[in-house]
């Protein structure tokens, strides 16, 4: 398994492109997807009541089973608390992809991110799409164009590839994700593609996904805001030409590997890019009763504006991350946790079984003033280890967010 | 039912004093409140799992059930997180009020607030508690004194003092409060203090606290973050001479109504005086099915970074209140929904049956540049309405928070 140059075009039949069609002001705003061969699709959803209308559109294809052939992407509009309206507008922006490409309505996955409750702007729409489908490319630039164009608050693209094996066959399996804010994923999360040759069946593909789901884009929170939107779709049109991948074993291990190696490093990639972000947040919790328990303590660790804004002010202020602890809902002993803050200025020990330990403010400075940092918790309740991702809060943060319609 | 002037120390036979004894540089940082007639006494307490020793105390009082003299009450220094040492300090603390009066060690409760993690300087304690002791005063002035040793953050001093009737006696009940982060109360809340001569039994003073606080500290949230020291303590020293009240009945609701009022309000001023908070916003929702439900989604409402920093930016973004309630854990349809904002600039309708309205948002905006909004949610799915208070998410809070500990 190597990383390679690439995003969602890497593997081989994938072509992608993005431009700018008039929803939002001036950055891209429209991407698409495509495959001439007819892929396999897994899908993941936000659990979030109001789910938005393209949420809608993807889980009923998932739901039908057949295979699919592209995707359309928009960011300026959520298309979410649209009502009728906007169901009929997912359904119409499948149906000009679909009129595009010669292919039929329902092999069209359909993705929107941007602003709640504000009707698709259907003529942009059906005069856009066709034309950003006529420059869909199999080339690196397309698929960045398309990373491009699913961007909101992000600051930068977030694309990633890799190429593995499954027996003696090549494969290649790439991806690009958006979100920024709003990312407090519950399930599925934001949005994030994967595409891959790999010839795989729909029911493995969708076990892996999920699996792979729980462990990356459900371990991240950038401000424990679950969107009405979060999607995670795969698509594998089985040009790699491995035999195909239908029990779990070897095989279903390999291409495992790979795919959630992709779903990680979006994830972290959308955690580092979290709004107003200024240092990248590990929780590495072990010793945990179970994963549930696990990942709800370093969930509300994470999700505390508290913790966040100590990490931001570069202070060791430990007594947050345990208070956090202590009210995220699981029941534990205090008297066996024990705390420690680490980068790549060292590691410094702040509670040993319950109780604070005299430490070096300066060393914890040095800790601090890194970008990346890990805070270790040991519970001490059982065998259970679990990661998890956050950022800080920053004044950008409440900037970002003070006058983000406009 | 009258407000009147005055807070901890309106009630017949309450002293109190507030002092600077150093374990803050410069702020006052001790309080004691003294009632040389016993009271009887009831208390709520946080339900964090790391709960603060000064908590582990007051609670043993509240089981063992004998009558109080005393609370002592320092800032600066939570005693959480401290282990047997901190058990030992709080014990130590009720011990020197307990020379400095003449009553018994367990006639004297015991609150802290501040850092977490580091031992009480109790060579201070010890010190300073017999010299504020001496200037215990049924005045005014004494009560003021109290309520500014108490605050951290706090930007304000918030008492109350209410004067009522059971039945033809007149009675009087007073309160001070402290909070301004960390406020997110499960069950009890940051500290309250709440005095009255009015002659009531234990058990009908703790039915009376709970089923206030239900609807008052436990309503309220600033930053999500729910503390290891969150306590409130009412004392009653049956001075009034009304005839005992031991069962429910129209004295009981007489003095609840007052209670409620006094605890609402102290809930409200910690709220309004929220780390960095420019507004208060109060959420009105009705047709919940439930308390428990309305109570989810309010404060879901409350919690959510995204709501609190629009209401900073003057953002009618209500898709992100619909969001939040989305994500509440709350079952409910959609398509029930109906969004006002209110203030006294007017009100003005966003969301009906679950679909966005076409509004003014000029008139948006001069609702929303008000200090005081209210958001009304009507859920359609039964009878309950609930009323929660929170505050926005401003530059400010990342500034106080980001730089606390020193």
């Amino acid at each position: 398994m190597k990383l390679i140059q690439g995003g969602i075009t890497a593997a081989k039949g994938f072509k992608a492109a993005g431009g700018h069609i008039g929803i939002k002001a001036k950055r891209k705003d429209l991407a698409v997807v495509y495959s001439e061969t007819a892929c396999t699709y897994a899908g993941a959803f936000t659990q979030n009541i109001v789910k938005a209308a393209p949420v809608h559109w993807d889980k009923a294809i998932l739901e039908e089973g057949h295979k699919v052939h592209a995707i359309v992407v928009n960011s300026g509009n959520a298309n979410a608390a649209t009502g009728l309206q906007g169901e009929k507008d997912a359904a119409d922006t499948a149906l000009v992809m679909a009129e595009a490409m010669g292919i039929g309505q329902k092999e069209v996955l359909v993705c929107s991110t941007g602003v709640i409750g504000v009707p698709m702007p259907m003529d942009t729409i059906k005069k856009g799409v066709p034309e950003v489908a006529k420059s869909l490319s199999e080339s690196f630039e397309g698929g960045e164009s398309a990373a491009e164009a699913i961007m909101t608050t992000d600051t930068v693209k977030k694309t990633i590839a890799i190429e593995g094996k499954v027996g003696d066959v090549t494969f290649t399996i790439g991806g690009m994700g958006k979100g920024a804010g709003m990312i407090h994923p519950n399930m599925a999360t934001l949005l994030g593609f994967v595409t891959t040759d790999v010839n795989i069946t729909k029911e493995m593909l969708q076990k892996a996904l999920g699996k792979a789901i729980n462990t990356s884009f459900n371990m991240i929170t950038v401000d424990g805001d679950t969107s009405t939107n979060d999607s995670v779709l795969v698509l594998a049109n089985g040009l790699a030409g491995n035999p195909i991948i239908d029990c779990e074993g070897e095989a279903f291990d390999q291409f495992y590997e790979a795919l959630y190696e992709v779903c990680k490093y979006l994830a972290v990639s959308i955690v580092r890019d979290g709004e107003g972000a200024t240092k990248l947040l590990e929780v590495q919790l072990s010793g945990a009763k179970n994963f549930e328990e696990g990942k709800c303590l370093a969930k509300s660790i994470l999700t505390s504006s508290l913790v966040k804004t100590a990490f931001f002010g570069e202070d060791a202020n430990w007594g947050r991350i345990f208070c956090a602890m202590g009210y995220s809902g699981v029941h534990f002993d205090p008297n066996k946790v024990n705390i420690k803050i680490e980068s790549t200025a060292g590691v410094e020990a702040m509670l040993k079984a319950g109780l604070p330990l005299p430490f070096s403010e300066e060393k914890a400075k040095r800790i601090l003033e890194e970008n990346e940092i890990t805070i270790l918790v040991e519970m001490g309740e059982g065998d259970t280890s679990v990661t998890a991702w956050g950022c800080d809060l920053s004044y950008d943060y409440v900037k970002i967010n003070g006058d983000y319609r406009s």
